[in-house]
Parts: structure tokens; C-alpha cells; sequence
């Protein structure tokens, strides 16, 4: 069994190339939460649902959430009732959020819940959140703290960041097969996803780090930063604001106490030594995953690492 | 102003009507909510939507529910995950269901909920529930109670009905502007909808027949029977398990104390005296409405009466 660490989209290209590439039922992917939020009274999971869509293979690839082919027609009526739209919910993608909502209402847990929708669809990699508990990522700006929703969708992650933090992650507990998962694997794989986003709420839930640390399986990272520019999103400009340095030794140091080998993209070859001074041995390999080709052929490279 | 007590189906034809042949600012709709129900988490209120929806003109008149040309992409998808999907909640109708939950979770009443969702849709008629409070019509069936909607549209009105009853009527209050609606009319219509479950939840608020009684104004009814046949629906069956005749004189007995005219198809003719003989003026005329024609032509004989 391997264990993925990831967030949604940039994670999305590797675990896509992953489930191709190996049998997707040796897969567990543990999925960052902390960018959960309630939208017309509605359970959102954002990297839950892009990480299962993946794996269901109807993800809509191009834009990087959602489905596939997925009308709009729910949403543009909410505009029309002067209701928020910013956070664009298709048809289909509501059914999923109409649905978790449902099953928590009913009391069931946040794992429970996506256990039932990734079975629903057909998906046979196991997908966790990080925790069942509430944990959000808020980001600190000059206007205000905000969630990172709103940061990341309906900003457009315009505004300048002063700081990130993950409210309630010290209350929170790991869901159980999470720390199982990451203990008992073959190999661990970090998705190249935002270090401050998407694998720092993964890593700051109680235990988590402790069993990456402890495990005697090979953690593998993959960089989500090429030459100093996070590949999708604001990885590179949320780093900057927390203090670290924006570029592939920076995600390896974040990283260092647990992370056994980090690959990184050729043109960041200049920076193995540094890497490599961390203890974290380093494969240069193109990472840049744009078509299908290049997420099957990254997750080979990483396969062939296990 | 004209107020206008109604149902969904049967109702709405009327209410279009007479939206077309007066001014639709002179019309105050007071719609049954005993019909509402929670499905998937979201209020749904079956009456105030196809009215809200008649008046703004894209109600799918040949279904009879919903809005024309609403697809169906998320109850679909909520079939996939196993929810139930019996009520067909369209793509854009399920925008008028998200928003008014949200608006009822933000603390608006029914009313104030209604009031946003027809402003918003461009409707001039004033459109009330009859009451902020829950009252739910339960129909008794020998396998035990269910909701109107289970009933009416998960069973197709199949099963045995044994009796009626409208759960939490007696501490209901009615909306304030119902009835002073009532009792400020040039005239009062009553729709032809059902008179058990669609016009009884109304009559059975509190203090809701006490006003027709004493409105000065003129009460008119429409048959929903014609010789002793629905229109539409189960109105004649729902009767006749309550005891009542089902054909035109059982509606007209039913509102006997405080309908002045009940206009009543030219097929019932032979039941005009004994009508009268309630103390209710009759008027035979066509009020079969399957085109936009016959609702025109029902809502000109109605308005000659006002």
C-alpha cells in the first residue's frame, strides 16, 4: 500500500497518473481539509472532491475542479436571488455536496461520509481526510483574516498575505487510518501541492508528522515549486509571506525531519547540494505535468523510486 | 386588491389567468405550506414555488411544477450516491430551494424568505404563506403516516387513505397580512385546489375562516371538481376518504360558511340547487383550464363577480 499526501489540483496530477500507472486499490490518499468551507449551507471539501473526481476519472482535468462537462444552471439561478456565486459549484459537483452534507446532518463522520461517495463512484484508491475534526486555514491579510476560499477563488489570491494559520488544528485528531496508512506503507508519497495549504494542515494535525517522522517507509516528495515558481497557484507567494524561502530547498526544508528523497524539476539541479546538506536526497526529473503523458510519466518516476 | 387563496397545480392555472387579465400588483396569493418538506436538507415549499414561479412566468405549465426548461443534472447525480431522488428538483429550481434555506437558517421567516425570492424573481403580486409556522399535512394510510409528498408524489396518491390530518395547524398562527388580506379585499378567490389538503391547512390556521366569515369583501370559489372527478390530482379521492361528497356541492358545503359565489362547471349544473340551497350563490361556466385561453376565459368570469 502507498500512502499520498495531497491537496487538489497540483496533487490531482500526480495521484491521476498514479491510479494509471499502479493498481489504484494499493493507493490511500490523505487529503488536506483545511480548506473546507460551508457555501449555501453546504459541507464543502474542495481537495476531497477533486482528489475523488480524479480517481473516478471524470474530473474536469482542464480547469483543474470540478467535472467534467458540469452545467452551472443551480449556481447562475443563485445569482440571480442575489445569492454568492463566487465559488464556482456545478450541477453534478452540488449533488456531492448536497449528499456529505446530508450524511454529516445524520451524523455521520467526515470519513464516513467520503467513504460512501468514493464508493458511490466507483473509486477503489482509499481516500481520507486528514481529520474529521473542523480545521480551517485562515489567511491573515492587511483587510482582515479570511478563509482560504476566499483567498484562493474569490480573490484570486490577489491580496497580500501576512501570515497563514490552521484554526482548531490543535484540538484536532488524525483520522485513525491516516497515521495507520502513513506507518504501514510501502512508501509515502508527498504530492507536489502547496507546502503552506495543503500539505502544512496535513502535517500540523496532531500525529501526523510524528508517524512521517517515524515510518520505515521511504517518504518521497515531489516539488511543487520549479525554479522559484509554484507551477499552479500561490504556493510560491504563501511561502514567501511565511518566512520561507520560495523554491524547491525551501519545500525540502519544510520538510527535512521526515522526507527521505525529494525529485525536483532539471532546471532546479542547481540546488541538490543544498538539498541533499538537508539529509534529503534529491532526483532531478521533469515534474511539469501538463498532459496525461506527463502524469503518467512523473508517477513512474516516482513508482520507480518505492 | 384581490386576495387569493390557493394550492400548487389546479390554483396556479387560475393565478395565471388572472394575472394576465388584471393588474398582477392587485393580487395577494396566500399559499397552502402544509405541503412543505425537507429533502436533502433543503426547505421545500411545493405551493409558494409554483406560484412564485406562475407569476414570474417560466412556471413549466404543461408539468405543472417547476420551472420551463429546468434540467435535472444534480438529482441525477444525487441517484448515483444512492440519496433519494423521487421529488424532482430541478437545476434552477433547486436554487430557489438553497436560497430560501439559507435565508430561514440566517433567521428570515417564511414570509420574509418569500418576499426576497418573488422580488428577486420580478413579481409584482404580493405572495404569502399562510403561516411562519411548521404545519405538516399527514395522510394516513393503512401502512402508517407519511407526508403529503410522499403520498402525492413518491406514491402517486396510491395508497389507501384512512384520514388527514395537519400537524402543528392548532398552535400555528397565521401570517399577519393573510388576514388582513382577507378582510381588506375587494373580493376573496379560492382557488380550484384540493379542499382537504390544500385549502384545509389554510382554513384550519388559526383565525384564517373566522376572517372569511367576516370579510365584507365578496368570497368566490372555483370548483376543483367537475362531476365528481379532480381536475387535477387527488382532490376527490382525499375527500371521500374524509367523509365528504367528492363533486361540487361537497366543496361548496365544505366552505359553505363563508363562500358567497362558487362557480361551478356547466357539467354540474344539475347540482345548483342544492348548492343554493347552502346559502351560496352559483355561477355554471366553463372552468375547465387546459390552454392559456381557458385560464384567461376563467379568470374574465371570476373577475366579473369581484
Amino acid at each position: 500500500m502507498l500512502a499520498v499526501l495531497t491537496g487538489g489540483t497540483g496533487g490531482a496530477k500526480l495521484i491521476q497518473g498514479l491510479s494509471l500507472e499502479t493498481d489504484p486499490a494499493e493507493l490511500v490518499i490523505v487529503c488536506n481539509t483545511g480548506d473546507d468551507f460551508v457555501f449555501h449551507g453546504l459541507h464543502i471539501s474542495p481537495d476531497l472532491d477533486t482528489t475523488t473526481y480524479t480517481l473516478a476519472g471524470f474530473a474536469d482535468t482542464e480547469r483543474g475542479w470540478g467535472i467534467k462537462g458540469d452545467t452551472f444552471a443551480t449556481l447562475e439561478w443563485i445569482g440571480k436571488y442575489g445569492g454568492e456565486s463566487w465559488f464556482k459549484v456545478g450541477d453534478r459537483d452540488l449533488a456531492t455536496h448536497l449528499t456529505r452534507t446530508r450524511l454529516l446532518n445524520e451524523g455521520l463522520t467526515l470519513t464516513q461520509a467520503t467513504e460512501k461517495i468514493r464508493k458511490a463512484l466507483g473509486v477503489r484508491s482509499g481516500i481520507l481526510p486528514m481529520s474529521d475534526d473542523k480545521v480551517e486555514t485562515r489567511i491573515r491579510t492587511p483587510a482582515g483574516e479570511i478563509s482560504f476560499q476566499e483567498y484562493f477563488v474569490k480573490e484570486r489570491w490577489s491580496s497580500e498575505v501576512s501570515g497563514v494559520a490552521y484554526a482548531g488544528v490543535a484540538k484536532s485528531r488524525a483520522v485513525p487510518g491516516v497515521v495507520e496508512a502513513i506507518r504501514k506503507a510501502r512508501a509515502v508519497i508527498v504530492c507536489p501541492s502547496n507546502p503552506v495549504t495543503s500539505i502544512g494542515p496535513i502535517l500540523a494535525v496532531p500525529g501526523v508528522r510524528q508517524a512521517l517522522e517515524e515510518t520505515p517507509a521511504r517518504v518521497i516528495g515531489v516539488s511543487p515549486i520549479i525554479q522559484g515558481a509554484a507551477v499552479t497557484g500561490p504556493a510560491d507567494k504563501l511561502m514567501a509571506a511565511m518566512g520561507m524561502e520560495a523554491s524547491s530547498f525551501g519545500v525540502a526544508k519544510a520538510y527535512a525531519d521526515f522526507l527521505d528523497t525529494f525529485v525536483i524539476a532539471p532546471e532546479d539541479s542547481s540546488q541538490r547540494n543544498r538539498i541533499e546538506a538537508l539529509g534529503v536526497e534529491t532526483v532531478a526529473t521533469a515534474i511539469r505535468m501538463n498532459s496525461l503523458d506527463d502524469k503518467k510519466r512523473s508517477a513512474r518516476e516516482v513508482l520507480a523510486l518505492v
